[in-house]
């Protein structure tokens, strides 16, 4: 018997809102610690990395680990059901072939649940290395999904520059070609803060696509981090509240693509 | 000659939008005691029916029984030219072929005058009876439209059950089913409680796409009116403030169907 | 070398919004005094005349004339990255076959340079003529676009009478036909007043499709100018700040068209 009561659904929904486009089926992996969840996209260019501790929900049963698969596109539907402040509760009985949302409106004067069919899907694991990287960028989550927008508009790979003096978002295209350099803040908000920690300058390009892709969970997070070391994908990482966070995987273009 | 001025344009613009999407042609049945409207949808499901009464214009002349019969569709453009405040100003002459629409905005700094072809339309009367039904819903509009809007993205049959407990709408398709509950509220602002008066209980199953244009009335009022009785079609009723009311009449589909 | 710099990046954006759906290529004539762009739209029916003030920039440095051969569209792209509050930046080399804008963030925490292809587009010079017109409208440049708007459901040929009374716009279509006067105002802001200045009454006719392209300057400005004389182009004007105006000509239609 698996259950998990979640205060704000609205997280769930944003996660998916993230995803769904990306993914289309994933199994959501459910153990005593947590669930996570990992999958690759259809073009197997990026990965998606999950991870929701058990202490970040208001009650968190887990009795044995179950892999719960799911078409992400039939959940992100549901979730679309929830009301912005309402309770999630997660419902799933071992062996059992679906699973249970039920959402509680703040007042409790309107109960939803949903049950959707499991999905029987290769669980694969991705040996994700937790490695030391030469450059780590902090800036605003919405300044990033900006850039990305804009950038996109002019071309389609985006080389990204870090050095102490800041990080630089450069494209090029029919139109024209254009950078965007931003720069570390030291005063104010220290959410909306812009760090950059580079050990040496780096410069690495990505297809704009996939990380216009990764900004759409910008919603989850007032702040993204990118982490990049030469020749390994770049880590574009959202922090969930006190939930976990998700990241995002995608391997750089060489230059000469 | 008839000449009914009404202080909010707004409402009359508000119906077209609820309804000329259903019904393409129809005729406002102008009488000493008001106007009415009576139409059935292209498929003949739905029926809709409008009451405005003469004492909630703010004058209202009308010598002798006539029909308007006007295309909604070019009515809908009309209103949409209409100011948020503006005042309207309907006339028509008796054997005339045309009827005016005369915008005046507040300050009586814009005046606007439209004049539309009227049409022959065979004019259909339903007999509508004032049934005693066996489950009287009130609920907040945008809720209903909420519910329908969100499992219509799972299904396309609502499953509508009524007891003392509350009303249930409930949904099933590929991607899963649900279930959403709203229970009747005891406080709170009258005009968004919710209230269940049912004799005994009742489960009918109607198509979501119908409700759903239904609910395109939600702006005319806070509040709806859902009347259902076995065998007999739905009535969903909004209120239009001091001035009459619009409602739709839909047969309830067979279990089996 | 020409540099420029524009506190308010912002209204090129405006700027560029209002016109590069009616023309695609246009020389940016740079002088010491200034900035000016003549064009027609792809059929020949409306001219475009933009005119920039040096004095209106922050800096302005312009030795000797030249000419910005420049894609509207790829331009429109590129200002679509500028942020509402960013300072511009243009700047040309002589005999340079681009031209760079630069967009600084009011907090200087982020730059932005993006360089464009110069095209070399013929120069063709109209003689504009300012003459004595026979009606003069000023009025809310809002209140323009929504007559716009709203009178091209109906119709695609508005008449616009003035005479000392007020502006009437008149359209006729399949669905009926309409009238909306605009009165002068007396009281009030004099940003948003009405005027009508009228020799004597005049009656034009004209292509609404096109006022409609024009009234995308709104942004611009919360006043419009209507100057209209018998069979000369219409100016519909539009002050931008204290830099310069953009204004469009569109040749009345003869009424048996």
């Amino acid at each position: 018997m698996f259950e998990a009561r979640l205060l704000k659904a609205n997280l769930l929904k944003k996660i998916l809102e993230s995803i769904s486009t990306l993914v289309e089926t994933a199994n959501f992996d459910c153990s005593p610690s947590g669930i996570s969840l990992q999958a690759m996209d259809a073009s197997h260019v990026t990965l998606i990395n999950l991870i929701l501790r058990n202490d970040g929900f208001e009650s968190y049963n887990c009795d044995r680990s179950l892999s719960l698969g799911l078409s992400l596109v039939s959940l992100a539907k549901i979730l679309k059901c929830a009301g912005n402040d309402d309770v999630l509760t997660l419902k799933a009985r071992d062996e059992a072939d679906t699973v249970t949302f039920v959402f509680e409106s703040p007042k409790n004067d309107r109960i939803s649940d949903f049950e959707i069919k499991l999905l029987e899907i290769k669980n694969e694991q991705y040996g994700i290395r937790d490695s030391d990287h030469t450059a780590v960028i902090k800036m605003p989550s919405a300044e990033l999904q900006r850039i990305c927008r804009d950038l996109s508009i002019i071309g389609e790979i985006v080389t990204i520059s870090a050095d102490k003096q800041g990080v630089k978002f450069s494209v090029s295209g029919d139109s024209g070609s254009g950078n965007i350099t931003v720069r570390p803040t030291s005063d104010g908000d220290a959410e909306l803060a812009t760090s950059v920690d580079v050990k040496e300058p780096i410069v690495l390009n990505f297809a704009l696509k996939f990380l216009t892709h990764f900004t759409k969970a910008t919603p989850l997070s007032p702040s993204v981090k990118i982490s990049m070391s030469d020749g390994v994908p770049v880590v574009v990482e959202y922090k969930i509240e006190d939930l976990g966070y998700l990241s995002f995987f995608l391997a750089p273009k060489l230059s000469d693509e």
